[in-house]
């Protein structure tokens, strides 16, 4: 125990950092006038901060210096024209919950360790289930989207070939999975990662709108079982990444019904429509699933990281990764019943506590608060898609977007000649090796680069399919307002009227 | 964006609901008369606090209370007598960096999306990578040590037979890795998940200290190779789990090269000891490993979590890992060089930052602060296992131990009669089927669950090799004194002394 003025010191230093922390990246964010980002190189970003790591202690002025820096310099991702990615938003109940999660340092494996948040973890686990539809089951926090899938891949082998985790695949048949071509590439690292090798990742075809073509799977399954192989499991994905896309799951899940095959839902995007009445239907069959990936941390706006995986078997977890480990989880614990030690059903050791900022948000909201919350980003990002619709040079990728995706082009002024407009939309050439589409291609990477220095707002630009490179808009935060939306599109318009 | 008063109302609840984390959890742990913990039975603790998760929203006021109720059943991993796990403590500038990492909600996959901390990570692996010894190479950051040792087997893998990342592990000959029968559950753990099964994780046997024997290693990798099975890895531990023991890397090395095996060292535990100049040498030939676990949440109290893989070979980790993905780690992207999107590298995708907490603290203390306060744990260690010897119902494990652990038994009035002195040591009945044995296997068990009770400090038990149950403490906290080991051995009597 340090002495009294040690203590009032650092004490001073928590109380500094935090009102930095919440005026810099809470409350100055919310002027749109504040840059997303305060752009930098690599190597400028080297000249800018000071990184380096002394023998000698810095004192607590100079450290707040560094952390003014490091607020500078980071991109604001609680900015409600931070656009980029599957996840924004810094809401005040769930940076609140972090900070409390941080304070209490704690590791998820045993309620000896951790008994509210293992208990808290029960009860948001059993809530996500309700709205998928299982009966019973499991489930656990993840440390991202892709472990969860990873789990479920895992999973899925042992449901069929439990023998794999004792003997290794060595001696097995080819196993092999089915996932749309238009899924999230965890499916295929994680498929490389636990040794079924990414060949055996079939792609399953997509319609246009980037959902998975049933009768494409049935068929790939069929050629599969022919060429002496093992399907064991379909992922379907609830909201894919490029443009938020739903799989048929109603149909899939008659298929992987009819082939003894595991089916799981990668949600991790589109699960947070199961809140909302007005677009569940989205996800209509997903109690038929064995398993889902559902990120609260993505259109819930939970903060990072918030991943879950839950499963229908209740027992499957225990049998798949349980080991003996006398030094943690005891079976002679006298205090409480072992079977609430978590952690043994789980491949992971010490784990996270990320359960605290999502209850914390959800008491704070209420489920109706969340439903609110989601179904306003669907109303935004339909306002968006009309409002691309009715410009004249912008052109939507998909007519109807089904998530809060919303995928355009803007062709620049240099190209017009090459497309034409008719009743009020952008024609572009029938022939894909037209110089158009070249040009077109650049014309995202060029704006961008201009986004990133003017530090006005931040988007993602992307191809998929046979489509050249376009923005891909992700609306999340209820802060965002139609006025930010046409800014949007006003300022791309802008950044690239000399292109 | 919410009117004036709905911004200042959130503020204040950010503001209420950090000096509530500060005082409860960071301040009032520093008395050491504050309980560890209020233990509540899980049936009590769904009594005592409203967990339930309602439809309409609640007020800051009745949030708050409910805060208040989560830190009072927490345990307070961050009191100098929680003894339990490999992690305690909360460090000033380690929990003020979790702050600041909170507020700006990043994810480290892109420059683009977290350029500061892209760059923070770079420098700190680098310099880890110094203190390991490589002249090149690479690493990440991992969500726990079992992540890192699972990348490091799936590398491993990789290295031997690349194929396998596309091809599965249908067509290979049975894979192998070695590795003591004292090491942690997570390379058993890892080998199920990533294919390799359980049964060609072979256990190689320790000496009476722990640890692994280089001759047994040998033995065993040449019976393998005679089976016609294909050794790639051997995992050396830095830092047992039970006992603290440091494998000989020296000579795991030597076997290694001559059979071309890649070398893991798991030194999520002992790797700290690399920056003190006094007992670097427990990790003396560590540079000739191929990959290290390193985790600062643990010997170092960086706060949960951070875990560190660093592998030798610079550009393993891409050709292992990448995959094409157009819509994150664009090679058309204009502000940079992409090759600073270290995402591609990865299996995970979306990735919490780490680093923060982990840099603040080294930029606070410096290297020599970190030196002085693992040297502090050593000796803090040394002390207790002195006065473990020299009280005299108390006998340890190992007469000297290694790392930070103390493992030891306490022999209570009831069963002392089965057992003698001799020169100031306890000893135990020869015969392990001596009635003795079953009745000591009861004592940690019964004494730790009167310690929950009573909330005075926590210490888990456990058994190794043949060993019974015992107290197994873990010294990492700076703030523990002489008086806090003093503490440990006099409670342990008081809670023991009717049995």
């Amino acid at each position: 125990m340090g002495s009294l003025g040690e203590i009032d010191e650092e004490k001073y230093f928590l109380y500094d950092i935090t009102k930095l922390a919440i005026e810099e990246a809470w409350e100055k964010p919310r002027d749109v006038e504040t840059p997303v980002v305060n752009f930098k190189s690599p190597k400028e970003l080297l000249e800018a901060m000071d990184f380096n790591l002394q023998d000698e202690p810095t004192d607590n002025s100079t450290l707040l210096d560094h952390c003014k820096d490091i607020l500078h310099y980071s991109v604001k991702t609680g900015h409600q024209r931070f656009f980029n990615q599957l996840f924004c938003g810094l809401d005040t109940y769930g940076f609140g919950g972090q900070i409390l999660t941080d304070a209490l340092n704690g590791a998820m494996y045993t309620y000896e360790t951790a008994p509210v948040f293992i208990m808290m973890e029960k009860i948001v686990l059993q809530r996500m289930r309700e709205f998928v539809g299982y009966k019973t089951g499991n489930g656990t926090m993840c440390p991202g989207g892709t472990y969860s899938n990873m789990l479920a891949i895992n999973l899925a082998r042992y449901w069929k070939c439990p023998e794999i985790k004792h003997e290794g695949m060595s001696s097995t048949k080819p196993l092999v999975l089915f996932t749309s071509e238009q899924c999230h590439y965890s499916i295929e690292k994680s498929a490389a990662l636990i040794g079924i090798g990414i060949n055996n990742v079939i792609s399953v075809t997509c319609d246009a709108r980037g959902k998975m073509l049933p009768s494409d799977l049935e068929r790939k399954i069929e050629e599969t079982i022919t060429e002496g192989k093992l399907p064991f499991m379909v992922n379907a994905t609830a909201g894919t990444t490029v443009l938020g896309a739903f799989d048929p799951i109603e149909e899939i899940a008659s298929i992987c019904e009819a082939h003894n095959i595991w089916l799981h839902v990668d949600a991790a995007w589109g699960g947070a429509s199961l809140m909302s009445e007005k677009h569940k239907h989205l996800c209509k069959g997903i109690e038929r699933s064995d398993s889902v990936t559902w990120n609260p941390h993505k259109l819930m706006m939970v903060p990072q990281q918030c991943s879950v995986l839950l499963v229908k078997r209740k027992e499957i977890m225990k049998e798949c990764h349980s080991l003996n480990v006398p030094y943690l989880f005891q079976t002679d614990k006298r205090a409480y019943d072992p079977s609430f030690d978590v952690g043994h059903e789980l491949i992971q050791c010490g784990r996270k506590v990320d359960v605290l900022k999502f209850w914390l948000m959800w008491k704070a909201k209420g489920t109706l608060g969340f439903r609110d919350q989601i179904d306003k980003a669907f109303d935004n990002a339909k306002y968006l898609a009309t409002q691309v619709q009715t410009r004249k040079w912008f052109k939507l990728v998909l007519e109807e977007p089904e998530c809060t995706n919303v995928s355009f082009w803007f062709v620049p002024p240099s190209i017009r000649n090459l497309c034409h407009q008719k009743d009020g939309d952008v024609i572009f050439p029938e022939d894909l090796t037209n110089k158009f589409y070249e040009k077109l291609s650049h014309v995202a990477p060029i704006i961008k680069q201009r986004m990133q220095k003017a530090g006005t707002m931040l988007i993602t630009y992307t191809t998929v399919a046979s489509h050249v490179n376009f923005f891909r808009m992700i609306i999340i935060n209820p802060m965002v307002t139609t006025a930010d939306l046409d800014f949007v599109l006003d300022e791309i318009e802008k950044l690239g009227r000399d292109l």
